[in-house]
């Protein structure tokens, strides 16, 4: 009966990898919530294999990435607004990578706006990183 | 000379796994093309875990997933019309599961349309089927 409970609890209980994962995805909330851009981005895989997908636009590549984003929300008249992430999943798919599904929701001054994400995450030399983000409203 | 050729094209030549996941992308564009709306979805996991997102909005399970075809391109006034996938890659995550990105094309008696879509594919007992759709225009 113990070692069942106990049994059941290392079921349910995140795994090492998935807090990891989660930290990850909580360091850029706490970034993008002080308008700390740079620190948001420290999430992705930082190669110009990174792929993005915003509605039916793809760009490719850490920087195209971050310029991307400094356009939609550093922009004349733009705002980063205050972000929040729900509905997380994280799915381990090897030793190394993860699928990440969850919502996201964002505030600014004008509206508030949000949606849906797929993240693939892969454990690098300097920790987990999102290699691929689809995101649609 | 003739060593670093043959092991360039093994590099650049798609895997049997990776012919294979093509192999049912091209068996659902088919049958979505004959109207065949259960052969198409033969290329989803049946399970109450296939997790589907179109856009925001999210659908839970092989049965509500078809639910949603049939209420989207079956129901009164809808068509199927012909759909075409492009710009496909498929990446290897593990030996039984890989990130496939692409675009779709969806042509109509009214209007074209299309967008962007991240499928995660395993490697079942009855072969490869999808996981995971994010799709979003």
């Amino acid at each position: 009966m113990f070692a069942a409970t106990a049994a059941l609890l290392l079921v349910l209980a995140p795994t090492d990898d998935e807090k990891a994962i989660r930290a990850v995805l909580d360091a850029q909330i706490a970034a993008w919530n002080k308008g700390d851009l740079d620190g948001f981005m420290a999430g992705y895989w930082n190669s110009e294999k990174l792929f993005f997908i915003s509605g039916s636009k793809t760009t490719q590549g850490w920087k195209a990435t971050k310029e991307r984003y400094e356009k939609a929300y550093k922009g004349e008249g733009k705002e980063m607004g205050q972000l929040a992430f729900g509905e997380l999943n994280v799915e381990s798919i090897s030793p190394d990578a993860a699928l990440v599904r969850g919502r996201f929701d964002l505030k600014l001054s004008k509206e508030d706006t949000g949606g849906r994400f797929t993240l693939l995450v892969k454990k690098m030399p300097d920790g987990w990183k999102i290699t691929h983000d689809h995101t649609s409203k």
